[in-house]
Parts: structure tokens; C-alpha cells; sequence
């Protein structure tokens, strides 16, 4: 049996979900793995009564985790960046192992950060083993897309809306109540969060820096039920997708929504699932997809890391992937297929004038959903599917249909899914 | 950089794939793991004048790579049964370490093999890592079901079945001719193959004996194009699935044709593809999904495995697990819902009679169709779904069912899936 003292710092959900696990499954994780966890201390800034610390020591300052000579690895909860980026400093520079699921001290810090001792599966899609996977089941593989749902809070609110009907101000109550959503929700439906998940992804799967300032973000403040309904007729569900793909020129990063087709896996995880699909030159397209957040599931990816540093298993770290550009393309330089909807007066020669100023930048129309304009007071939407299409020049016929004096509101643009 | 050497057995699709895989990223698996994969020796009974076997030395004897002593590790690829075993045996038993996709022999023979210097990821869903993640990204999880589309042959052909409204004999021809299919398709469309990586999966995920005998096995020969669109009415799809549960009795492991509802994600996953669902107490429900077979993504899990020993990457064995029964459930002690085609004679008071004898085995109706019979010379289909029903009783009431004069023919009896 292997032995391994852990400290833990924090005591929110997911510190109590390590805890709990940790006491609920020990002789299970012993039996299967040789592994016997021990946490010595836990730090926090309070402790509520009714938390079971199972004979763990207690501080009320989580560097006191450091000095703790008994502590072999350190647990970092606390969330946050400032403090959380300390403590991981000070772990790995002390001999420390560090398991987080700090997605943001990783994203904004991880260049900074000796990757050797320090592991951060639950910072990525929650339960799903997913850094796992790309680091050790697809090893073998070089990698041209990893792109995916990875944030619970937007793809419940999107589900919602296509499946009941109600529009996201309301939803968004909603998912507050049920604590799928912060008080200040701006990290998950920003994007925010989804593009901290991404940056780590993105050093993991094509062996670049950390790079969250050169991810394209966009949230999903923007989209309607209009929009839902429209990409429903067309063939495609609305999801806020991460996208990395690696194409001639670079990679591409990318959050934002996206028309997924009906015909794709992607497409059918509803509720506050994750999902990441990875498109790779041997393993072809395999996807994986659970609970992206809560307390349990997230303890599931830490204490996975923990055993892992116990039986010292070596791991990948995915440093500089010879013949791969990393070059980090800018969104301007990226090609896609776009749902277009175009608000209009309802006028003669109006569908004219738009067709036109896309067929003048030689954009290629897939498809179109024109309803009659009487019924809304004399406007009219018109939708556009069109074929792909480089985005610096959908941003010039985009500029030039918002001129046009029949145009009456900016046009919606929400990219399509690229066909990998 | 860490070396090792290996020795391949057959020179089929998959050890192609295997070559192939190591040329083509050597660099990048190396750079990425550190470990650098030496082919020194192949050996099958013949080679096509344009494999290309890298250097390799070769022979026509796969016995000649246990007496070969570079060789670290032996790459099983030979397929079938005894030649396979023995060649395991005497690698094992020579202290050389072994990766194998042979799913029959892990399945059959797995009691008697060593496990501490074997792997066997490619034997279940191809390119899938799902052993990976069962043993460690979700090392800390009590299983509480692991089922899923194990065989892609049979998903292939049940997709396309529904898809395109062509009938099982015209489908599995266009399998065989597509490759999808073996000549003699009875491993497949029976549910063997199946069978063998519901075996694996059971040992890893319960810590079973590897007990191929005693899981249930039904295949695909029987479902009819009648079924696929009575179950669509009902808002399922019919896929062949693997299933394993632990109830309070026992551990369920069963093959057969399963009514997925829509709103379950492997309802969705369609073609030639495999997926793997996990049910777990901390994880929550997680599923992976990816291409079940073919050289190049089956390649994928062998060099995962090859990678996997070179860095000795302590290996989860999964083995005795306490506080869990190691019953393996008789059928006739599980439950289901089930789906129900009658066969009957379209004649007053039919339907009473069906029903009467499921009342008086207290099995619950939940769903009836029942079409008009006068354009099918009198006969009529009475469907119905039943509630969740013990399957002996289900026996007996489907002995009585076909006992009525005015059944024509066997009931057709499909389960439906569990509601994890």
C-alpha cells in the first residue's frame, strides 16, 4: 500500500465532496489502486459545525498548509486567483504535489507554473476524465480538433429556452435558484469560464503556452429564442461551444455560440452536461461527456489526481509538440459557414440589396427563411445560412448590410459547427 | 527519454495500423511522453510484399519473439483463441510485458493470465480509453452501471435499418460488402463480441472474475423493421447494448436488443460507432464515445498501452472489491420494462384476453398501439410497453400469451433500458 498525506485548503462544496468521497469510498480506492489517502489538515478561512473533518488538523490560514511538514500534496479549493496562485507557488516550490480545479489561476498563471508536480483534471469539464484521455488514452495521436460544451450553466439556460420556450432573462433567474448560475453570472455566460477551460485544453491537446488573452470569446447574452427557433428550422441546435481546431495557418481558439446540426452527438447533450469531442489522426472522432460542475463529480477528477500522484504515474506534459505551428490565429483569420439574421423593413427590393452585398463578397447562400413581414408591424427577418466563408469578409458585408437604411438593427451573426 | 522494445504478433489491419501510427508520430509520442517505441521484431505467418515493417526483423513464427531477447514487450495481434493464449502465456510467463486487442482470449482465458504486465485497452470499444478512464479518471467512483454500444457492426446495421427503412438481410449484406461485417457474421450480430467486452468491462468496473458464461446473450437476427418503427412511435430507439448493473442482489450482465428512450444521449449515437456509459456514485452519469473498431483507431489504444507500461504507469487492477457482491445475476433474476409485439388475430375480445393475463401477472401497462388490422388479411400487431416487471414473471406470462388460440406467432420481447 502507498501512502499519501494530503492537505486541503478550502472547505466549500467541492472540498466537502473530496472529504466525503475520500470517507465513502476509501477501502474501494484502497483495494483497486494500493493507494491509502490520509488528510492531515484542512485550511479555511471558517468552518460550518456541520462539516465532517474526519480527525483532520484545522487552520483558519491555508498557508499554514505549507509548513505542514506531514503534507505531501496539497488540495487547492479555495477558488480565486490571488491568493489560490500563491499557494500553489509556494506548494511546488516547498517539494509540495499540487491538485487543483482552479481553471483561472491555470489559464491566467500556468505558464509561470512547473507543470511537473502539479495536476488539474477537475479544472476541465468536471467529472470527465478528459485531460486524462489526452494526455494518456490518445497518446498516441496528434490532435486537429478538440472543441466542446464546457459550461454547464450555458448549455442549461440554452436547452431551457429551446425546450420550454421562455427567454434567457427568465432562465437565467432560474438557473440562479438552482445554483447553476452566480449571483453575478458574467463568468459562465460571458464566456469567461468556458474560455478559461479552453486555454487549458489548448496547451494540453496542441502543446502550446497558456494563452487565454489569444481566445476569441463570446457569451450567450445575445441569442433569442427567435434565433433558437430559426436554427431549429434549419436543422441545427444553438450550443456554447468551445472550438479548437489547428488548421494550416494555426490554431484556432474560439468560445461562442454555435449552430450544431442536429446529426451530431454534440448536438443532444442538454442540460448542465459537458461535453468534448476530440478529433485526432488515429482514434477519428471520440467523444466524451458528464457533469461539468457540483461537488461530487468535481471530487471525482481531484481524487483521480491524487491517486495519480500517489502511484507516481508519470505524467505527460504535453510540452512542445514538434511540427505543429502555435501560431494562435486571431478569429479575423478563421473561415466558417454563418447563420445570418438580418432585421428588416419589409419593403420591395430588401432581400435584393442584401443577396447582393453577399454575393459581391463572393458569399455563398446555403440556405434562406424568409416569413411573411405583415404580422410584425412591416419588418421582417431575414435568415441566411451561409456556405463558409474567411470572417474577415463576412465583417465587411456585415458592415455594409448595417448600412443599408432598410436594415433596421444589427444583424444576429452566430457561427456554424465546422464539419471535423 | 525512456526506451522500449516490442515485438509484434500479425501483420492484419490493426498491427498495420500499429506500424503505421508509431512512423507517422514517433516525434510526437516521444516528445509528448518521453518514451521512445522500438519495433524489433515482427512476426506472422506471411507479410504482403508492401507492408513496410520499418526495420523490423521478421518470422513466420509469432513463438519467436518470446526467445528473442530484446524484446520488453509483446504486441498480441493475432487473433484468435489458442495460438494467441499460449503466445500470452509464454510472454508473460517469460517476463515480457503484453498488450493485446484480443477480446476473446481476455474474455475466455482472463482468470488464468497474470494481469500485472498485461493490458488490454483496445480489446473493448477500439478507440475509445474507456479502460483508461474505469481504472483511473474515475479511479475513486463505485460503478453502478457501465453499458453502452459495444459492437459497431450490429449499431451499423440497426441505424441504417431505421434510417433508411431496408430490412436486416439486405443491411447485413451491404455490412459485409463494406467490411463492416464478417463473412461469417454470427460473433457479431449474435452478440459473442459483445459479449467478450461485456466480460472485461464487468472484471474491471466490479472486480467479477472474468465470467463470460454467465452473461446473457441475445442478438439482433430477430428485430424487424415492424419493431424499429413501433418502438420509434413510442419515442425509443432499438439499440444492442451491453448492460451491467449492480442491484442489491447482484451484478445484471446482459447483451440484447434494448429500447433507448430519445432523450438518452446513446440513443444518438448512430453508425458504426461505439459508446460506453458509466454510472458512478461521485462522477455522476458519463459517457464516451468513438470508432469501435478499424486499424488505425484501434492502433490508437495499442500504442496507449505500449506507452502505458514504458512508463510504468502502476496499473490499476481493479481487483476484489470489497463490500460489493461478486453475484452474477441469472436473467430471469433481473426486472425490466419491456416492449411487447403480439402477433394476433384481429377478432373481438383479443385484446381482453392479452390483457387479462398480464393483469393477472400484475404486470403494468404503460403504453398500448394497436392499428387497424383489415388491410393485413385480419392479423393484427397488439403492441404494448409494460412497466417495470421481474423477467421471470414476464416468462410466464408470455407462455400463457402464446398459448391463446388467437396469437399466431411467438411474442416478440425487446427490454427497455434501465433508467440510471
Amino acid at each position: 500500500m502507498k501512502a499519501i498525506s494530503i492537505g486541503i485548503a478550502g472547505l466549500g462544496t467541492v472540498a466537502q465532496g473530496v472529504l466525503t468521497l475520500l470517507a465513502a469510498n476509501r477501502s474501494l480506492i484502497e483495494q483497486r489502486s494500493g493507494v491509502s489517502v490520509d488528510v492531515v489538515r484542512v485550511a479555511s478561512r471558517s468552518v460550518r459545525p456541520d462539516v465532517d473533518l474526519q480527525g483532520a488538523d484545522f487552520s483558519t490560514d491555508v498557508m499554514d498548509l505549507l509548513s505542514d511538514s506531514r503534507i505531501d500534496l496539497i488540495v487547492e479549493l479555495i477558488g480565486g486567483e490571488t491568493l489560490a496562485k500563491q499557494l500553489i507557488v509556494g506548494a511546488l516550490s516547498n517539494g509540495k504535489a499540487v491538485v487543483t480545479a482552479n481553471k483561472a489561476v491555470i489559464a491566467l498563471y500556468g505558464n509561470e507554473l512547473s507543470r511537473q508536480a502539479l495536476r488539474f483534471e477537475a479544472a476541465v469539464a468536471g467529472a470527465i476524465p478528459i485531460i486524462h484521455a489526452l494526455q494518456q488514452g490518445l497518446v498516441a495521436n496528434r490532435f486537429t480538433a478538440v472543441s466542446g460544451i464546457i459550461n454547464g450553466t450555458c448549455n442549461y439556460m440554452l436547452s431551457a429556452m429551446e425546450e420550454e420556450g421562455v427567454g434567457f432573462d427568465e432562465i437565467l433567474e432560474r438557473a440562479q435558484t438552482l445554483g447553476y448560475a452566480e449571483a453575478d453570472p458574467t463568468f459562465d455566460v460571458d464566456g469567461i469560464d468556458a474560455a478559461h477551460k479552453l486555454t487549458i485544453l489548448m496547451a494540453l491537446a496542441f502543446g502550446t503556452q497558456f494563452e487565454f488573452a489569444k481566445v476569441y470569446v463570446e457569451g450567450i447574452r445575445a441569442i433569442t429564442l427567435t434565433d433558437i427557433s430559426y436554427a431549429a428550422e434549419l436543422g441545427y441546435r444553438i450550443k456554447h461551444l468551445g472550438i479548437l481546431r489547428s488548421n494550416p495557418d494555426g490554431i484556432e481558439a474560439r468560445v461562442h455560440p454555435t449552430l450544431v446540426p442536429h446529426g451530431e452527438l454534440v448536438a443532444h447533450v442538454n442540460g448542465v452536461l459537458n461535453a468534448v469531442q476530440v478529433v485526432s489522426d488515429a482514434a477519428g472522432k471520440t467523444l466524451f461527456s458528464g457533469p461539468g460542475a457540483g461537488g461530487a463529480a468535481t471530487a471525482s477528477a481531484v481524487v483521480a489526481d491524487i491517486v495519480g500522484t500517489a502511484l507516481n504515474a508519470d505524467q505527460i506534459v504535453a510540452d512542445p509538440v514538434a511540427n505543429m505551428s502555435k501560431v494562435i490565429l486571431p478569429v479575423e483569420q478563421i473561415s466558417s459557414a454563418y447563420y445570418l439574421r438580418i432585421p428588416t423593413r419589409d419593403e420591395p427590393g430588401v432581400f435584393a440589396e442584401v443577396t447582393q452585398i453577399l454575393s459581391s463578397h463572393n458569399i455563398n447562400i446555403e440556405a434562406v427563411i424568409q416569413k411573411d413581414g405583415h404580422d410584425h408591424g412591416g419588418f421582417v427577418d431575414i435568415v441566411i445560412l451561409t456556405q463558409e466563408t474567411p470572417e474577415a469578409r463576412m465583417n465587411e458585408a456585415l458592415a455594409q448590410l448595417e448600412a443599408l437604411a432598410t436594415v433596421t438593427a444589427p444583424v444576429m451573426r452566430i457561427r456554424v459547427a465546422p464539419q471535423d
